[in-house]
C-alpha cells in the first residue's frame, strides 16, 4: 500500500473561485469542472453566459487531463491525422478531449485531479484552467509556510 | 415569446452553500447538484466523503425534479410495481430518479431548476435538498424587501 | 414484395393538431410524438408547460406502440413483477415504455406508426393519444368517401 | 435571478412551417428540428422523402447551434484537422455537429433556441434553417409593430 494526496472540497472551492475570477478578468463566461485523480467530478460552476455544449466538454477536458495526466492542448498535435495518437479522441466514449482547456493537477509529483474549462477559445480556456491550478498550488505552498516552525 | 425567470451563478452558490451547510448539520457528506429549468448542470459540489456513485445520482435527481417539476420522492409511490407510472425509472436513459433527494425550484410559480442530493438516506438527501431550496427562496425574498421603496 | 401504407407529413400534422387540441380540452400541456412503422420520429410538438422529462418518454411511448404494435398501457399488467413480460421495460436501451400514453396506428389492418404522449397522468396521456389516432382515422375515412363515385 | 425570453409552441410552428416552405421552394425534403435555449426538443417535422439518418442529425444540429450559440457551419473551419477545435465533433456524446444546417435563434440579443435541418446538402440545410429563423424574427417584429400605440 501507498499513501496519496487527495483534493478536498475546500481545495475544489479554491479552484472554482480562481477559474471564475480569471475568466471574468479576461472577459469570458465559461463552464468550470474539477475532477479527482480518477476523473470523477468534484465540483462544477456554469457562469451565466457559458455554453450549454460546454458543460460536458469542460467535464471531459478535466477527465482527460486527470486521467491521461497531460494537458489537453498537448494532444492537439499528437492526435492529428497522420500523428501517432490519431483516433484517440473517440476513445472513452468520445470523452477524450484533444484541444486546450484541460489541465492536470500535480501535487508533490503526484496526480490529484484535473481542471476543465470550456466556452471560450482554446487559448482562453487553457489560460483559465492554468490560472486555477496555479492558484491552488500557491494556496498549498502558503499553508505549508504558515505552519509554525518546529522548535 | 414569453418571459421567464432564470437562475444565475450567484443563486447557484447560495444553493450549494446551503446544501453543504445542512449536510454538515445532519452529519452526512453528500453530492450536491444544481440544474436549470432544462435539466442542464449549473453547479456541483462533492463533499469529502460523498459517494462516487452519488455523483450521477445527484445530477439525475436534479434533472428529474426540474424536468418533471416534481420532487423525486413523490415518484416513489406512483412508480412502484402496480402503480400507474411503474417503468418510468428506466426512461430518459435511466436518468429518471424515483426516490428522495431531488427537489424542483419554483420562483413566482415558474420552474427555474432543481437540486439533487445523493449519498445519504433518501430522507437525509431530501432534507438537504429542501434546505437548499428554502435558503434560496429566503434570499430572494430578502433581495426584494431590500429594494428601496418607490417614493 | 408487398405494398404497405405509409404516413405522410400531412397525416402527421393531423395527429399533432388533434393531440394538441385534445390536450387543451382536458387542460394539460403535453409532449406529443409521432413515429412511423419503424419507430422513427416523424413529428413532435412540446406544448408550453409540457415536461422536459416527457420529451424522451413521449418519443419512446410512440416507439414502443409502433414497434410492438400494442398500446403501452396494455403492458402495465403483463410487465409487472411476477407477470410474463416482467423486465421488458429495460429492453431497447430502456426505451420500452409500459404505462399509458403510447398508441399504435393501424390503417386497413396494417401498422403505420404510433403516437406517444407524456406530461399528464397515464390516463390523460392515453386519452390524448387515442384522440389523435381517432382524428386521423376519421380524416382518412372522409378522404375515401369524398372521392367521386365511379360512373 | 434574471429574466429571459422563451419560445412558445406558436413560435415553433412558425419555424417549422417556414422551414418546410423553404425546403419545398428549393426542392428538397428535409428533417426539421427546433430546440430551446437548453438544447431540448420543442418541435420536429420529417418531410416525406427526408432521410432517416437526418432525424438525429437535425436534432443535434439544433442542439449544437442553441447550446454553442453559433451556426454549425461556422465550426467547419475551426474543427478541421489542424485547427484549434479539432476533436470537438465527438463531444457531447457525438452530438456536436460541425457542418451546415444548424442556426441559433437570438431574440433581443438573447439565445432562445436553435433550428437544425438535415437531408439536403450542407448549403441547402443551412439555407432552410436561416429562412426559418428569418421568418420567426419577421413575425416577432410584426407582433411588436401591431401593438396599438400608447395614447
Amino acid at each position: 500500500m501507498i499513501t496519496v494526496p487527495k483534493l478536498t472540497l475546500e481545495d475544489v472551492k479554491v479552484l472554482l473561485a480562481a477559474a471564475e475570477s480569471e475568466a471574468r478578468a479576461i472577459g469570458v463566461d465559461v463552464d468550470i469542472a474539477v475532477v479527482d485523480d480518477g476523473g470523477q467530478l468534484l465540483g462544477f460552476y456554469r457562469m451565466d453566459k457559458a455554453k450549454i455544449t460546454g458543460i460536458q466538454i469542460a467535464i471531459d477536458k478535466a477527465f482527460t487531463a486527470a486521467g491521461a495526466r497531460k494537458a489537453t492542448h498537448e494532444y492537439a498535435a499528437m492526435a492529428s491525422p497522420g500523428a501517432s495518437a490519431f483516433g484517440i479522441h473517440v476513445s472513452n466514449g468520445g470523452r477524450f478531449m484533444i484541444f486546450g482547456g484541460g489541465v492536470p493537477i500535480f501535487v508533490a509529483g503526484q496526480i490529484v485531479g484535473g481542471v476543465g474549462i470550456s466556452s471560450g477559445s482554446s487559448e482562453q480556456d487553457r489560460a483559465v484552467a492554468e490560472a486555477a491550478v496555479d492558484a491552488l498550488l500557491c494556496q498549498l505552498r502558503k499553508s505549508v509556510t504558515a505552519q509554525p516552525p518546529t522548535p
